[in-house]
């Protein structure tokens, strides 16, 4: 197909929609390091994972071998009211760049839960629902996670606790109200409702809450109450298993247009778009089929990929959670008060972090004033005002491109455009003002927080 | 093609995106008033016009009779980044009902104006461009349509000036961060900008603002400064004229699909989404080719069609706009300070006005309470938050619906959904809170703002 014949959108159609999730484990040579009981230093089994999590997902989670697993058309059928999603050719951005890239973009963000969380959530909650469950718990902190799930429960009839950080809860009070408005319950953390958020209020009262506290609060509450499993919407392999859907759509749709991606970026945080984004194109490269330069674009305040360690680690800075061999700068490491975004997860998937140890895709970190600049000359020219955490992968794309420019090269280039900026405004406020500012943790910080990494007991 | 063979999401190929704009007026038989000068009574001419509008603008305003209008491609190269918008099933809706009826909307808040205004927004600011001007201006209440315009504004980098209503400003910085975001100069009305601003600020210190004068600022900056005009988003027949795109596509994809819709529903505020919405159904009607029982849903709290008089009657509440005959309620009459959504003018476009007259169109009125009920149910099971202007339409096709189920008639309801919720959730939150109220003007208060309606002079 001609340049000039791409549209600018390419919906696949619904028939076309993946019928199974791609298990990118199976084709890697080296396995993603299993999760480890922090008390006995051995891997987690099934059964001690099934008082947490649904069966199901802990299967998916521990299965490093099944290349595809079916989508159930229940889930399927929830997809359709949002995918496919459509592939976007940047032919605007590509003229104000005056690049001979050719730049495309998958664009998650059409749903009211603004992101790609959607994708996970639906399937997580139906899991729930299969296994005979009344409800599950989770944390929040900006929102995006807790709202997605909070449209899957309400679709499902499923209940929904969600512990939300107090200092969000208080500044996003909209976010808090889309996820009423789905019928959940959105508590703030820490909360009187659960032991340890009563501990922690009687330590430290006046706190505006962690992360790393709901999330104790929420599985307090799941293991305590018959009938409630925890789910999480990032890092965990079953969460990149489910976000494949985005990679297999955007391989798909370049397959129907005859193009091919050189590069592919995506933002990373916990890893589950960037990990859903590349799987389909990672297990070609893996299994030596085709190669793509991959990468992966994180906060410069957050830089785990770039400056942190491979290590095994906890997964919450409560240090309650399985450890996790992955790339990180030490669970007890906070990024500052000045980051605007999301992408503030200490550590990274642990399956995208064997690839990156291994050579296989680069990484890079961008500072925020510099991504936020990125996110309004997108805005301006393509026309969709971008989540704060989708515009990391927007700086590198339009860097990317810029270097085209400059060499000639008329590169093919896809980007994972996550979700829109609707409740980030008061980081797009900071922006506009000329008040926002960066900060890059120094040496010294992340030598304190990566040196209290755990120590392994003898396995 | 069989029910169960009709996908979720219905899109046009970007191929099939209309070339050109229907008229309506061309099939009309009695065809609507003309504006009148207010100081002569005599209808206004292009040259009376020109000041305020754009040359192209204003040949469309006055046209009743060319039925097509070609879309410039430049338009339909920006219609590509957001459209053609999907025409979707509601299936889960059905389901919840339990009805037999078939629903379908036409969902256009996939864009980052969260509606349709940007159909019309990018025409107008198109032709100011085209025209060699340096910029527009504009006035916004909640935001919506000077949001739309900002996007259009940015694109094809043309100046652009908002009066946004003083509450609206205060109560809805995000919505002004979007604007600026998109380049926009987001002015509080009143200011001390303009000779009317100051006049008002000293005739009354402190107060809020009003729509009425935020158009007079923006006027009176567009004439006062060479290069600009002034640009409006609802209620004009250009602006019916390009928002035929919404109704154009929704029957192309009906066509496709081997469908017919029995009843067409829209909310009417000004009349843009509703005019645009049924533009080809309503033009088979006044051709005699084929019928449709189409209703309008305006707020119980701005009945303008169900309780006003069809009458000339000024535009603005400043009454220094031109005249038009429509259904008004008096330009003195502001809806409660408990009403919730849009749909707040007191008067309604000259071409629905004169349909709804000649018997063309029915139309209702509904609460806000129940409208937000609507609003719930549709988003738990459909996933999309939708705006509560939207929302009355959905109160008007699940009520439609739920009488198919007492009937068992198999009805095919098509209602748009013109946009999402996601600035409006101090409503939501009113209604999640159990304080929502309704207000419904007493015979009153209606019969004191028409008794003011202005009187003709002999033309």
């Amino acid at each position: 197909m001609k340049n000039n014949e791409i549209p600018y959108k390419t919906y696949l159609t619904e028939q076309e929609l993946p019928t199974a999730w791609y298990n990118l484990r199976a084709d890697m040579k080296t396995k993603p390091a299993p999760l480890l009981n922090p008390g006995t230093g051995k891997p987690l089994t099934a059964q001690e994972l099934t008082p947490i999590f649904c069966e199901e997902l802990v299967r998916q989670e521990l299965d490093n071998d099944t290349p595809f697993f079916p989508i159930p058309d229940e889930i399927r059928d929830f997809y359709k009211m949002y995918r496919p999603s459509p592939l976007v050719r940047a032919y605007c951005l590509e003229k104000v760049l005056d690049t001979p890239a050719k730049i495309y973009y998958k664009f998650e963000g059409n749903n009211t839960s603004g992101s790609h969380k959607l994708n996970s959530a639906i399937a997580q909650a139906y899991y729930a629902k299969q296994q005979g469950l009344k409800g599950v718990t989770t944390e929040t902190g900006a929102g995006q996670w807790g709202t997605a799930l909070s449209m899957a429960c309400a679709y499902l009839g499923l209940d929904l606790k969600v512990f939300m950080v107090k200092v969000s809860y208080e500044q996003k009070p909209f976010r808090r109200e889309v996820m009423r408005t789905y019928g959940a319950s959105v508590t703030p953390s820490p909360s009187t409702e659960t032991e340890i958020g009563r501990k922690i209020l009687a330590e430290f009262p006046g706190t505006t809450g962690s992360l790393g506290c709901a999330i104790s609060e929420a599985v307090e509450v799941a293991v305590k109450n018959p009938g409630y499993r925890y789910v999480l919407g990032s890092v965990l392999n079953q969460v990149l298993l489910h976000q494949s859907v985005i990679g297999l759509e955007a391989k798909a749709a370049f397959d129907k247009l005859g193009e091919k991606p050189d590069i592919i970026i995506g933002c990373a945080g916990g890893g589950s778009n960037l990990g859903g984004l590349i799987a389909p194109f990672m297990g070609e490269k893996l299994r030596g089929e085709a190669d793509y330069r991959i990468i992966a674009v994180e906060p410069a305040s957050c830089p785990s990929f770039t400056r942190g360690v491979f290590a095994y680690d906890f997964c919450d800075t409560g240090m309650i959670c399985p450890l996790a061999k992955m790339y990180t700068l030490g669970s007890s490491f906070i990024p500052s008060a000045n980051h605007a975004g999301g992408l503030r997860f200490h550590g990274m998937s642990t399956i995208l972090s064997q690839l990156y140890h291994d050579g296989l895709m680069e990484a890079r970190a961008v500072e925020q004033t510099s991504v936020f600049q990125a996110a309004e000359q997108f805005a301006r020219c393509e026309g969709i005002l971008p989540a704060p955490e989708s515009s990391h992968a927007i700086r590198a794309a339009i860097d990317e491109a810029l270097k085209c420019r400059e060499t000639g090269e008329e590169k093919t280039i896809l980007f994972g455009l996550t979700g829109t900026g609707y409740f980030d405004l008061t980081a797009y406020q900071q922006f506009n003002d000329g008040v926002m500012t960066d900060t890059i943790p120094t040496d010294e910080d992340l030598a304190r927080s990566i040196a209290a990494l755990p120590k392994l007991p003898e396995a």
